[in-house]
């Protein structure tokens, strides 16, 4: 609640949430949803069955354990009660220990943005979408399949803020390939700070990118770096390097963002089959090892580190070891790590992805199962939820607008079924009586401009209006409106001061870092 | 259960399901899953929202009421207690009156087909999926859009028989326009019941064609027409022509289906905005008053008539009026009135539609909508739901393939994450280790062969090999495999004289009728 008011607080004085959302290209499409779930999460597993992967995952810890290649991380593991081997890095945890620091976890928490109108909620019934985050390559029907540039870059960011779906940057919508990889986060982060106004991702590769990110962050909300651990404004993601190994240079930035209160994604990934057993039971197992493991050390430096519960568990294709998103299994595998995760009150990430290679039928509902095994698994922060095609090797432009339409369409069901209307309704049923229509009745006309969701591209007309309109499929209309929405794209307002320390915050750092690996 | 045990005596001596099952062309893929919801329906009226709706939709009938344009419906009406105006055909119901003959209607029933591996329970938890039916006109990729025929109904039934996902014909897969259409229903009768062994519904175009119909259904099934009234083996669907005038052709037909015991689908339309209030509570009200009284109606005739509680409601483009079929309305819509049915203990029905004219994103993702809207809303009976595009005017064989990929992924997602598996699985990741992969242990290999569901046509290659193979779309290779399927078609068995009762009973009433209007 010290958030809440915070965040209150923070948001006055900026000009109303309206005038800024007015200029968004698809606001004439309705007034934006606040992604909330319609109804609860369901349920898959028993109580009894929770319990048995917990006490399994817990067993885990303390008899194999994970295993952190960085000093900095076994030190704070041994003060704080688990068990290092120094010589292999395995790190042991009892269950008591385990259980008392995972419970240090915020069960929800705002996320603050540059502009306080897309601050996000995250926790309880909230879903937030993100951009595509981490693709090298990026499709458009245009010019086909290429590695990311600065360009592509710039376009998928703009085209992104064009998007009232577009709750958070992921990531690099696309990695510009042609940015050095040792200053492409000072390039990549002012961009998205100033071409943009939502949340970022922070790239925790080291220490010290994540310390130019976060002193770019107090820049462009105007505040200390002291100031700034105070609340969270950004997030990075920690993978697990299933099975049960940490990637230790996105540890180092993890801890970095743990130590300034900043949000951790903890994502171990279960490609059961690959990276986890091949049965949902033992992936689940294994993927909640890892997930309470790592919480429990990033608790350990900063206990009330937000944190999410990464929720990804889908199967590779047993006839060739391809992983494949958006599967029966990742709907089964997210219902079912979303009741473990709410047994710690954890909030929840998942990624919208599909496998698919075209802008087809297959990407459609591979990204449909995707979306529903968020909604109806309880996930908080879906990554990757625009554009990502070819399990994350790339950004389609044209997939950025049907997954746009998709969430579009997840959000209108929380429009609400309005029954103190149910007197005005019967009375336009007895005007039109029977066999009539209601096309043109009062009841209708005063309401039919708002009366339901108007997707961005599904096209409804008649075959032979279809037809003579050039017979265009969905990925021939996206790869027209993608073009229109950035010819419409309005940059957001900032401070010229600000935007200009963020390029001079850029510049000098590139600077410094020169050639150098960091 | 009298009915389960009159269907476990009539299994018997009919040969295993196995057999008749090991020749489907797709049974390769998995065994066979009962399509059976994995989770409890969800909710999103509140309990007093529902009983609003209820009292509402009563009051409609009381004040208002439905137009009957059919004496002997009347006569039935009128001596149970309904209030009958014979100069407009209104009829005013009392809510006692709707309440005590909607609750003769069964909660569930069994449909049995002429191959019992084949029968269907309907109401719980389960789900049928239909075939196409009544769709004008046929699209392939090879000859386009054109009219349907003999041969595309021919092959369409083929195709569904392949099909593990089709559970019963919705109808004739496409209508066969070069067959007359006088007595269009007998050949195709004979059709359906030779090429196929699944349940069938009869078209209730007045009360010849059901005569017709139930007497070929007991030449197949073995039994006399009084036998037949024991239990429930077709269904027939009995639109209203919403708001508020049922359809009098159909609803002769619909009683000869409730006078024989056999199953009637009570379909108003409520595409909101057209033919039902432009609010979804509107809609509602009207859509459950329109059940309501038809459904009484049909038990009057016949108490305990299986009758399925119609749930289509969607919503029109306001900008156009076409119907927009798997939209968010679509879920919300159904959802809501699956609480209404359940209110009733009454079984429901819906169908699987989408308003695209291509097999693209926008098919899937609409049909996707409208699976999603059964699964959630509890619908035990999802009509047209193997091929059905254009709202219905189309049936696509490459569509066909695609909704059977889709319907399979739902089916999936019932198979139970088996946790009795957890010592092996903990025992393969102690095996595996960090930073190991379980491609090749033991407790893979073992498992791999039925571990995840194989979808028919979603490709999970890398981009170079899936473009060096052509580069094929969903769509593309849909197209390759209804060919490939219906080349593996085999006739199910049946009973030569059977077949031959069932031909000469057409040709006989084929010359009786002649070019009668009937």
């Amino acid at each position: 609640m010290a958030v809440e008011a915070e965040r209150e607080k923070k948001t006055r004085g900026r000009g109303s949430r309206r005038t800024r959302e007015s200029r968004s290209a698809n606001s004439n499409n309705q007034s934006r949803l606040p992604s909330k779930r319609a109804f609860k999460p369901v349920e898959l597993l028993s109580d009894e069955a929770v319990e048995q992967v917990h006490r399994c995952s817990l067993d885990l810890l303390r008899d194999v354990g994970l295993e952190f290649d960085l000093p900095e991380a076994c030190d704070i593991l041994k003060r704080n009660g688990a068990m290092v081997d120094s010589d292999t890095g395995m790190v042991k945890f009892d269950p008591e220990t385990v259980e008392h620091w995972v419970a240090q976890a915020q069960s929800s928490f705002s996320l603050s943005a540059r502009n306080p109108a897309r601050n996000l909620d995250i926790g309880g019934d909230n879903i937030a979408y993100g951009s595509a985050g981490s693709t090298p390559n990026v499709l458009d029907m245009d010019e086909g399949r290429r590695p990311g540039n600065s360009r592509d870059f710039e376009n998928l960011v703009k085209l992104s803020h064009t998007l009232d779906t577009v709750d958070f940057f992921s990531g690099y919508p696309v990695e510009p390939t042609d940015r050095s990889v040792n200053t492409r986060h000072l390039d990549c982060n002012r961009d998205l700070l100033t071409l943009s106004d939502r949340v970022i991702r922070l790239y925790g590769i080291g220490k010290t990118r994540i310390d130019d990110g976060l002193d770019m962050i107090s820049i462009a909300h105007g505040i200390s770096r002291d100031e700034l651990k105070d609340s969270p404004r950004a997030l990075t993601v920690l993978n697990v390097n299933s099975p049960l190994k940490v990637d230790s240079t996105l540890l180092q930035g993890a801890m970095e963002m743990a130590r300034n209160g900043q949000a951790v994604v903890v994502t171990p990934v279960a490609f059961a089959g690959a990276m986890s057993p091949i049965t949902l039971s033992g992936s689940l197992i294994q993927h909640n090892a890892e997930c309470l493991g790592v919480i429990a050390l990033l608790q350990m430096v900063n206990p009330g580190t937000p944190v999410l519960y990464g929720s990804i568990i889908s199967n590779v294709d047993m006839k060739s070891g391809a992983p494949a998103l958006g599967t029966p299994e990742t709907v089964t595998g997210t219902i079912a790590s979303g009741q473990l995760a709410r047994r710690y009150r954890l909030p929840t990430r998942l990624f919208s992805g599909c496998s698919s290679n075209a802008v087809d039928a297959q990407a459609a509902y591979e990204t449909m199962f995707s979306l529903w095994a968020c909604y109806l698994g309880g996930v908080n922060m879906v990554l990757h939820a625009h554009g990502y095609m070819e399990t994350g090797l790339i950004t389609s432009f044209e997939k950025v607008l049907l997954d746009s339409d998709l969430i579009g369409m997840m959000n209108a069901l929380s429009r609400p079924i309005d029954l103190s209307d149910s007197k005005e309704a019967l009375a336009a049923i007895k005007e039109v009586g029977p066999g009539g229509h209601y096309l043109s009745v009062a009841h209708t006309m005063s309401r039919y401009k708002n009366a339901f969701h108007s997707p961005l591209l599904s096209d409804w007309r008649a075959y032979e209006y279809w037809l003579k309109d050039g017979g265009k499929d969905y990925a021939q209309r996206a790869s027209n409106k993608w073009k229109q929405l950035l010819e419409e794209y309005q940059k957001p307002d900032i401070d010229p001061a600000v935007e200009q320390a963020l390029g001079e915050f850029a510049e000098r750092r590139k600077r410094e870092i020169g050639t150098a690996e960091i």
